[in-house]
């Protein structure tokens, strides 16, 4: 076996997957979730896989990242990240969020991770190990996820209902968790917030802690509420949620939020790189952080974060976002192989039709909430080029470019300002 | 190529090889330091190579860890890290330091290192990767190296001279780094105090700046001295020190040195595990930690570190002790892969004598202070068994079986003790 496999060729596809109308707290969802799908293919015929977000402008960035990677080391993750770095320069950081604005995470991680990513893919397929045990091997060979509910439509405007139904009382959003829950067997619950007035959120979290006792649950308002609110909200759900996930904005916010209320705070909005995690922990803004390889530079820096999280007393969950089967496969390997994730992770997961993804199906599948970690070489997953080229034809088909959930929930309703209470 | 090499067997040799009576705030160096190599061999007849302490319960943790270890597949350092731990179970932890008492480190720790060291070696000779890409890739093919002064007597007692005559003050200092210097190229300096009263060390250091003007100094007095002493001299050296290393002992006395000295503190004796790191950060004692992978839990453990470091604009430096070609090669793998090591690391490399060591010569070099990072697979030196065997019947000959400079010293002068300053 050569040790030098070098990155010949890099082809970045958009996607497009149909997506329901989730609301929160910036809009909903438009019909189609985009992506990206990354295949890193080495001077010796190896091809390594990432996906990431398929914004415009974080499309053209990975493209750009792509030239200059040609020629790299796969091994070389150092090389690599100077190689995106280098093909960053004069960019104006502008755009290619992938997030409607919710989470702002440095440029340069967000175009790193893809590849990093893939690199990993090609390391495992060189040697025949899995990307967990690149990252130190797997300390569990099952990955818990949560059921993640959001309030919801019962369609798009002017599309068919979905399979889950309307959800914008505790009604609706019981009756979406049990069937969740019943279908995937996830025993943890996630209800994205900041949607409907707080003291509405609440009632409905009270209404999934009687109808699930034994679910952890946690409420994610996206920072929609001031601190004041966040401490009434927060104290008035004591011994009811495992974790608040980012009540309020900004690092002081969650500093004063934390302080007064009993549960512990979680984040993937103060705490998104590097740079933030220093002030948070000072303070002790934050007790969880929620990870993203998507954000915070790949699989390596996210197990960093957990040897920080972990070396400061602070707890580690992860976060998704829409996404297809890399990424799954990619953050269940990254949660096999960090011993600090112990709660169950986000994912999107069910929101997503079963047909649609790139990848070939049955590497990856849920039993009881969890995710075998796969144990083939690399992330375990492999292209199907019939899905991905018709994921590629939707994309071009649809015509979304950027995710703008703001945007679309003002098409829909014209008065609609992102709330906050 | 297998992916899965298993330990099979596991072989500790303790060694012993010559080293001058060079003093610290503890005693003495004996005549001989002790080392154990690690030797881990595969079901598929790889082998990797790692070395530590010699103590005697260090060697006998060494050795039990070993047992535990067989069958553990060596890419799963998760499971390496658990079967070490289990080998520990009832362990109460004492002796076996290896540091004469100077640092406490935990002993899992340190007993884990030297087999995750030898297990990167494994994974490097079956991927045909040199240790510093399994760790992310070489940022410099050269690590530069201090000039790691000492206060030495010209003999052991009853001894021949050593090549490198007495050091007892500042002019014997300067011709010690001059020597050093002309002989293997460092560009920094670093004087182990702690020896003689703090106005004659801070004499040394003017002498050197005087001779050395290029080079930067430190001074490590090994926490001998009180907070009142530290700031003292700390203030009289301002401009003088790159960084002034453990001038007194904890957290809170470091943190009130830190306070009203100019210079960077840097430690390896208050920060010496990760429980050590969010109380030290926080309040501020230490501006640069000096990692070891000996008593940090190996090259991974510490590149975390160095993340850790980053993360909270702390500098980062590198800790040595006594020690042979197996050690350096590790460091200089593990420096030539941490972006945020910018300091030349610490190394009583010249003070071994040049015929003993237990790697065939030739792999690795000093030029100009730096060592050349090997690109060839694993650690890039390979067991020369004469060698390895003659230090062996050194190490039974010379009748030590732990490190213990005050011993020693108390041997040649019966009524010594710890000085405090
Ligand atoms: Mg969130
Ligand atoms: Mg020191």
């Amino acid at each position: 076996m050569s040790a030098h496999h070098r990155i010949s060729e890099v082809t970045i596809t958009p996607v497009a997957f149909r997506d329901p109308p989730l609301l929160n707290n910036v809009g909903v969802h438009e019909p189609f979730a985009i992506r990206s799908i990354v295949q890193v293919r080495t001077d010796q015929g190896l091809i390594g896989l990432g996906e990431s977000y398929g914004d415009r402008a974080h499309l053209a960035r990975l493209r750009r990242a792509g030239e200059h990677l040609v020629g790299t080391d796969v091994w070389d993750l150092h090389a690599v990240e100077r190689a995106v770095l280098t093909s960053l320069e004069g960019d104006d950081g502008s755009g290619g969020g992938g997030m409607s604005g919710m989470v702002a995470a440095g440029v340069s991680n967000r175009v790193f991770s893809p590849f990093e990513v893939a690199c990993l893919d090609v390391q495992g397929h060189e040697t025949g190990l899995p990307v967990s045990a690149l990252l130190g091997g797997a300390v569990r060979d099952r990955v818990d996820y949560s059921a993640y509910l959001f309030y919801k439509w019962a369609a798009h405007p002017g599309g068919d209902p979905d399979r889950w139904g309307e959800a914008l009382d505790p009604d609706g959003l019981v009756a979406q968790a049990r069937r969740m829950i019943e279908e995937y067997g996830f025993s943890a619950i996630k209800l994205k917030g900041g949607v409907l007035p707080p003291d509405e959120e609440a009632e409905g979290i009270r209404a999934l802690a009687e109808a699930f006792p034994d679910h952890p649950l946690r409420l994610d308002p996206n920072a929609a509420w001031s601190v004041e609110t966040s401490v009434r909200i927060g104290r008035s759900l004591d011994g009811v949620l495992e974790y608040l996930e980012d009540p309020t904005p900004g690092i002081p916010g969650m500093a004063a939020v934390a302080e007064q209320v009993p549960m512990p705070l979680a984040t993937n909005m103060c705490v998104v790189e590097m740079g933030h995690v220093a002030p948070a922990f000072r303070s002790d803004a934050v007790q969880v952080v929620l990870s993203d390889h998507h954000f915070w530079g790949g699989l390596r820096r996210s197990a960093l974060l957990a040897g920080i999280c972990a070396t400061f007393g602070v707890g580690l969950s992860m976060h998704s976002n829409s996404h297809l089967g890399i990424s799954l496969a990619a953050m269940t390997h990254l949660a096999a192989a960090t011993p600090e994730l112990t709660y169950a992770c986000d994912t999107h997961w069910p929101w997503k039709e079963e047909t649609e993804d790139v990848v070939k199906p049955g590497a990856l599948t849920f039993e009881k909430g969890a995710v075998a970690v796969p144990t083939t070489p690399g992330l375990g997953v492999e292209l199907d080029a019939d899905r991905l080229g018709a994921l590629h034809e939707q994309y071009l088909s649809c015509g979304l470019t950027e995710r703008d959930d703001t945007g679309y929930m003002r098409r829909i309703r014209p008065d609609f300002t992102v709330p906050s209470w």
